[in-house]
């Protein structure tokens, strides 16, 4: 039997152990999708107490306590910071087989020292500790300890950057801070406050955006922008995958919208299906990734939501994507050469097979791995959902060429998910040599696992 | 090599083998939905043969042995109960990896002692020993042997729940048998036999139902019965998941089909939405749990269903149910606050990581684990059905808090499938103690699968 | 550690290591569905060199090489056989857990001998190694190298099948070709050709087609002389599978296709769906198999497709299949009785378990299994996806009645897929063995994976 969370945690063969050890472990991390403010980074923010960093935004968390049958005001509520921190401990021991069980015991032991359990029972100890420590901990230490290189944040594209721009002129730092594209603003024409951000658009870029060629012009101004801070990737949050309909012309849709007019369910489709491939064929000029996310439910909750707002731990899965659409927007771009390279993540795990197809349908000569796709995403981000990811991308795709992991996250702790997802790749690819199904020649393994934990990301985003 | 089926069946791990007899094995039973009929428990019936107790309603044994090829004169048809019980015996070889097979030989080893194998050379000495030892057995005697603490049947808001009432006042008898409120009659508004239905829900309540809000009156009063014959649960077949549609009232559309006009699927819907909240609110209120089960497909093959009728063995699991629909239907109850504990279960195990997440972003103060992803249902009550999901509720919300299994089932013999459930539960349980993916903690471990397989139950349905 | 790909390969029990070398490993081969040419056989081609049989037409390797990110110069380009080769070859090492990588090694090894790996190290010397050998290949050699005893090929109702007939006649060559019925075209009302495509079929049988009821009628004839060249399987390929409308007839469909006018989604459906109902009704009367193949989207990349053609590495997995369509299409036909032996193949593993359940429900007592879940098709036919559909259809049917394997292939070199099948098939059985979950009787398990391997097939298909 195994301890708990040795130094061979998930490493259940020698080649396991040897292909994490001997390679995985010491590689940089590209972290290159996460929702970090630039400015905490800049600011080396401190914390108070470990609620402050572990339970002020973590909607992992919340959900959990909830489901453990916790009143509101212990989750995001005005109870006390101790309380907040307990009701999170004795919750944890019913987390059996959860990442956050696993993800909390690798944060504790990694950046706190603390080798314990946290439970019911250990929570004044361990508050105290982890207490103690924060005071010699930041943003940027955490950073180095955890050896980052690269972080890619998410960003609107009205954002000034200064963050970024003042990271870069800092020689202190050595880790890579770079922002992310992220458009939702200027794709949702169905959703309110549209209009107040085009004229946000308009008086950061000097054009009156009263069409939409204006908006393109506006967000190609932008883009250069973006450029300027070093941005080379860029990340779309679409529920549902537009399509192009028939009598439908986005520019209409464009003016019915700055009229105050509500937009149908297909109009808001065409509008984003032109928009979205308008600016694809602007990344594969520029040289950028795109980033596909889809499938989630956003709010469904309207008690909690009206009580906490949005990303309160109350999203969820949604339905399948629709495998002719994804296949026909990127045909869009493709038809023409314009596609650019490409992530794509679903959040429904049925959906995995299909996008291994898709991605390999769509390669194309600019780089290996064209076409991506993507690490295991919220909440398929566990053992069995990244194991089911990667083996799918195995058996569909090149897993050789998969750029990796990425955290998502809004905590300066949760670089240990790429542990975690570097521990289940060795374990995956050690099971294997072991049971013969590939051969022992560790030179050949171990350089695709550092490619996969590091060099790929490194090459794909051209870092 | 282990041999088959020994008391460490499915327990390869110390830690599963410890869980599993120092915990799960001497746990009561709570068989909390199932489809016995409380006049048999009653009345303490006895079967003539094994065929009558195995054969007479298993539409789980139907199946197989028309798919090995037999004429449904064998299978419902007028052969001789031995005949029938010989052509189940030659299959029963065939059906390696079913969890038939399984349950099979673990009904003959805990109510008939019998160790061996059954199959075509075995049945008629299985055939005598099992009719013999019927002679001994009956229907209570079962459920002792089985140590079924409590027994949740399956009841239409009409029944007189005469038996249940008898029963309660039985002292002699031990195991509590509770009605469970399924009105799936009066959700049928475009089935044949809803006008007939409505008279007499109104000649049971003394109400003129000639309303949508009559008919509520109608089932609270009914509702009033349930309570007093020990109810605490209600149970819904909804194979597609209802919602509102603009501009359809649900009380136009029961005037409608009280004046025996069709009904559209539209229509139908609305009407649905409407009294499954309507009643899920009423639910909340009586601090009753909410079942729904959807995404089966019933009798698709009119052959058979012709010559058989329903719950023949032909139905089959249905479409992925809509992920954005059940958040609807959840939320119109929870916007008000007044959503019950609920459980959801679908036919289609694709949907076992969407309902995981939605139940986790509609929990609440009332209890633990108030939204259930339910135990896996019907098709999926197999080794690698369940073994999905529970790691799948486990990866994405509190195993902890799991109310564990049921039976489902037609058959006082059922109860060896909380056997393999348990013993399931345990092996996936004892895989990460073995590895390291938990502590070897026995105290919380044991109470946790303690919970899973009764405790959790008995909180959680107030027993 | 196990070495690479020895004779033990995917073989991880005693039970399987027997169960594969005492029985699955030396029966004959009966490759019911393949897209071999029968004039290829009959011809008994030979190859140049190993890029011709292994990269001329093998879209599967097409995909990797391209997600490599070569150039389509070397994929399908008029790169030199050499340059082509070594594309292969430097992608291969990449291919860590895709079955290409098995199938290659497993190929090199049972045709060529060769006992090393393939990667651009090794290509030089693997060519000249193949290449050599190559000369004493045949393809009637390479068939009875794989103890190939029966192929089904894939032929158009307009071929001749002068090749089958040929080989028909040949006493010198044991391996029975048998044509199968693929009357995709008959089927494709809304695609350009259909009108030439019926004058093709009127001129062939003297029947004038004017009317759906004349086109039966000529498919009728062809398949008398399908029929004659020893046919006995069909196969379609159906995206959508199709539905009935209402007030849209197939009749009216018809005679608005060969008036040259556009046909809708629903028309195509309910031409479809009647003519499909129409021929498997003649299947069930000749004895035929009616495969049904489900779930593709084909060509999305208009880039490529523009470049290459159809079958070209561009096709990908669909949604997932309508559940409740595929039962109405079954019932059309099981409703008269009149439901022809079928084999249900879904390109999207999600329908898996729907599948499996649908088959069930649908048996008769023609033969054992009459309604199969086929296959792991195309991109599932990988370790993970065989071990799916093989546990999913021993949870769900009776896996004993398997008709096991088929190549799909267009080489002479995919028989070692059978291997790879029987492989994974003696690992799933011997592991349930090894664990106690299966008696461990060599006598019964033994036949069944015989049965699985060779004898169910022989009997389903009455060769």
């Amino acid at each position: 039997m195994q301890k708990f969370m040795t130094e061979d945690f998930l490493l259940n063969t020698e080649a396991a152990r040897r292909l994490y050890h001997e390679h995985a472990e010491h590689m940089p991390i590209i972290d290159y999708h996460c929702h970090i403010p630039a400015a905490d980074i800049l600011n080396d923010v401190q914390y108070e107490n470990i609620t402050r960093l572990w339970l002020a935004a973590d909607h992992y968390k919340w959900r959990l306590i909830r489901a453990n049958g916790e009143d509101e005001r212990v989750v995001t509520g005005d109870a006390s910071d101790y309380e907040r921190f307990c009701a999170f401990a004795r919750m944890l021991p019913r987390a059996i087989g959860n990442p956050l069980f696993h993800w909390t015991h690798l944060e504790l032991k990694r950046f706190f020292g603390y080798e314990g359990l946290l439970n019911e029972k250990t929570a004044p100890e361990v508050w105290q500790l982890c207490n103690e420590k924060l005071k010699t901990l930041s943003a940027r230490k955490m950073i180095a300890m955890a050896n980052v290189e690269c972080i890619g944040t998410t960003d609107d594209p009205a954002d000034d950057l200064a963050a970024h721009l003042a990271l870069k002129e800092d020689t202190g730092f050595n880790t890579r801070v770079i922002p992310t594209w992220r458009p939702d603003k200027a794709m949702n024409v169905h959703k309110d406050g549209f209009i107040e951000y085009m004229a946000k658009l308009s008086s950061l870029t000097g054009l009156e955006i009263n069409s939409l060629d204006a908006l393109k012009e506006a967000l190609k101004i932008r883009m250069a922008h973006f450029v300027s801070a070093g941005c080379r990737i860029s990340d779309h949050d679409v529920n549902i995958i537009p399509a192009a309909h028939e009598g439908i012309e986005a520019e209409e849709v464009f003016a019915k919208a700055m009229s105050g007019e509500a937009i149908t369910e297909q109009e808001k489709e065409a509008y984003q299906f032109e928009l979205l491939s308008f600016m694809g064929r602007e990344y594969a000029r520029l040289g950028w990734v795109m980033q596909l996310h889809f499938g989630a439910i956003r709010n469904p909750n309207s008690r909690i939501f009206a009580a906490v707002g949005a990303d309160s731990g109350i999203d969820c899965i949604g339905n399948s994507s629709d495998a002719l659409r994804i296949t026909m927007l990127l045909n869009e771009m493709e038809r023409t050469d314009q596609l650019p390279k490409t992530v794509l993540y679903s959040l429904n795990p049925n959906d995995n097979n299909a996008l291994v197809c898709i991605a390999g349908s769509f390669q194309g000569k600019e780089c290996p791995g064209k076409i991506q796709h993507g690490s295991a995403w919220w909440f398929n981000d566990t053992k069995e959902g990244m194991t089911a990811q990667l083996k799918t991308l195995a058996e569909g795709g090149l897993l050789g060429n998969f750029i990796g992991m990425l955290t998502d996250s809004r905590s300066f702790l949760s670089y240990t998910r790429h542990e975690y997802f570097r521990r289940v790749l060795c374990r995956i690819i050690g099971q294997w040599v072991e049971d013969g199904e590939y051969p022992d020649d560790m030179d050949t393994l171990g350089s695709i696992v550092e490619d996969i934990c590091c060099n790929n990301a490194r090459r794909y985003f051209g870092l």
